[in-house]
């Protein structure tokens, strides 16, 4: 059993909406000490995989074809072993 | 300088639509080893703060009133001081 970590934001090209809606409220609610601020996605997904290699393949392919939109976002993941009874 | 890394996520006892419809994408396309996914929001702030506890309190703050909607949502983080050049 695999368990896969993946982390989808916005490209730094690409406006982020989100991230503008934040620094707007922090400014309102008079933090001023927020000096940088990302927002993105998070997954995380339990796979069986025959190995390290296909299941960070699969992962890869997952996040290329639903997790990301490749146009605007960009994916980092890590892919790790954990035990039958831990998952 | 303090780096916050926070992820916010639904409770346990909310059904989350994006990981349903993540679900049933990944069956549709019949990827059929992933066993659990779980969807979330990831954020990084970088905040100045007189000590670590201070920053701590103040992410947590920015957290609760900002970052999760803390009916639906639970939320941890890990804050971490960077030098001023990595920053």
């Amino acid at each position: 059993m695999y368990q896969a970590k993946v982390y989808v934001n916005y490209k730094d090209s690409v406006l982020d909406p989100k991230a503008e809606a934040i620094k707007t409220a922090l400014t309102r609610a008079s933090i001023n000490n927020v000096q940088d601020l990302m927002v993105g996605k998070y997954f995380e997904l339990r796979l069986t995989a025959d190995s390290q290699l296909a299941a960070e393949q699969q992962v890869d392919a997952i996040c290329d074809q639903l997790l990301a939109n490749i146009n605007m976002e960009q994916y980092r993941y890590t892919v790790s072993a954990i035990d039958e009874v831990q998952a």
